[in-house]
């Protein structure tokens, strides 16, 4: 057990920071379309309005966060490079903010993050560090590479320049799509569901925002049904990117703002993920189909509204793909 | 050896076709987005625009055709249906527009078409009558649906107000992208390549269009370079959406406004499809690939150019993906 920690007000990200954010990315980041599909309207009993941030540049919401924080930082620090840790699409993400701004990113990696986002990270040209697969081996390395450069830690979703990076992504949604009821994004870390209830609680909006988490990695979930913010839980998901447990900032946010997180099975992810290729044929990784797995496993609160989605990532490795279908088509309880 | 059979002039679509052909389908078709990525721009050495049909309603550009067929017919022609014949999308893409407009529709299907696409014909309401596969089969029993039922044929190709609102994919890719200098779109029975050559030609157009073809396909190539409608070649190619030849009213478009027909190997049409999932994110079939196999395959005619590519469909069944990558994978000479 331990306390969760106090956050300033004045280290959370507002609304007014999101806007702010939107401006300073716009010469970088893709504005990603919004799709729809009669076929999962009709599967899911709602209207369904899908934010493809499989789309964005590195294929995945991440570099809104990570180009917002780079390009926050002012020229001093910027000179002496950024260090951050990922297992893969928030690594990415720096890596290209950094290479666009002209400056050094080193990456710490824990073993067994997957190689085609590995690969991702180099290809943008960043250094990659890495180290064991616990939270410790992670700090140590970075607190070393931060001793030697005099960089600057941008955290995955620790950060208030990179939550509200994530909240342009809503931002969008909301401007595109009147009247929404709700919206669902995946939670790991929290950094985008953070962004998200922030944009989604701006004057003039007021819609439910729910996150969606697999129940393998249900930490967030405890932790807003606990009031603590729980980071000792072990995951066991398909949903690499959804591994991560809330921090200071998210939890803050999320308590104030989540209406709630929804639990998936992974096989029920998979099935959606599946369902997103061939309905509304987009590449989406498992992590990135969680909110819509959500919708179809808790669909009762949703039906008959306007609900948005968020597709946060498309990076999978394509040759995993037919082990990822057998073990969904051989799992799935519903 | 067969002549080529004149088209009065009367008989084609023009531009105002295609301005038509827009304004009717507006309240049923999507306007499908325009995606870009660095990677495929850096790996083809030029600007490539990805117009995204695979996103369009029932996975295709057929879509835009067919609804605009199908909302052209008056109503007394209109209440006794249509017929067509289709090894996929577009008798999908017949189904959906007769149920948008609340008549019957009947489809005729050679055996060996995918089932992916069969299914969708039935699950948007039509009725699918198999025949052989055969031209033969397919117009006789055509001709017998007719005579029962006093129904409208509707072509696939062969049919102005078709290749008019195929015409509308490449409007909307022109007025977002400006000053491209080519556009490409894959040719099998050359409706998509005509109605793209059409608006590509329109006042203050004048670009390039150039059609993809698989080699094992290579029907429309032929009939350019001799001149004359070529309909009696076999089709050997992963593209199913291809193997069709071209008609009077295609032939007579292209061999006026086409600067050419590129070829490509089916090895390297699988591989551009799979750079398409991996970085474009989207899904796309085998046939929505071409356009980028021979942008690669062709890299002089288009390197530091600005390139619009028709991504055509995205109906391809997942569970066949690991067989077609192996192929790729093996067979791939460059």
């Amino acid at each position: 057990m331990e306390e969760s920690p106090i956050v300033p007000a004045a280290d959370l990200p507002m609304f007014a920071s999101v806007l702010i954010a939107a401006a300073r990315i716009a010469p970088h980041a893709h504005v990603t379309p919004v799709l729809r599909s009669h076929a999962l309207d009709a599967l899911a009993g709602c209207e369904l309005h899908f934010k493809c941030e499989n789309l964005q540049r590195v294929g995945a919401f991440k570099f809104r966060g990570a180009c917002n924080a780079v390009f926050a930082l002012d020229d001093g620090h910027a000179s002496r490079g950024v260090v951050t840790q990922s297992s893969g699409n928030h690594g990415a993400a720096i890596a290209l903010a950094c290479r666009l701004r002209g400056i050094a990113a080193s990456v710490v990696v824990p073993q067994g993050a997957p190689a085609i986002k590995l690969a991702a990270i180099e290809g943008y040209g960043a250094r990659v560090v890495r180290c064991e697969a616990t939270m410790a081996a992670r700090d140590a390395t970075a607190a070393i590479l931060l001793a030697e450069t005099g960089a600057t830690l941008i955290h995955p979703f620790d950060n208030a320049d990179v939550i509200a990076g994530q909240g342009t992504a809503a931002l969008e949604l909301l401007r595109e799509c009147d009247a929404l009821d709700a919206v669902l994004a995946p939670v790991g870390g929290g950094g985008l569901l953070s962004g998200t209830a922030i944009s989604a609680h701006a004057p003039g909006g007021g819609i439910e925002v729910w996150g969606a988490e697999p129940i393998g990695a249900a930490d967030a979930h405890a932790s807003l049904r606990e009031d603590r913010c729980i980071t000792d839980m072990t995951a066991q998901t398909v949903c690499d990117g959804l591994r991560g447990h809330l921090a200071p900032r998210t939890f803050a946010i999320l308590r104030e703002r989540a209406n709630g997180i929804l639990l998936v099975e992974d096989a029920d992810i998979v099935h959606a993920m599946r369902l997103l290729w061939e309905r509304l044929k987009v590449v989406v990784e498992p992590s990135g189909a969680v909110a819509l797995a959500a919708v179809l496993q808790h669909r009762e609160r949703f039906v008959g509204r306007r609900v948005g989605i968020i597709l946060s990532g498309g990076n999978v490795d394509l040759d995993a793909l037919p082990a990822l279908f057998a073990m969904a088509s051989s799992n799935r309880k519903t």
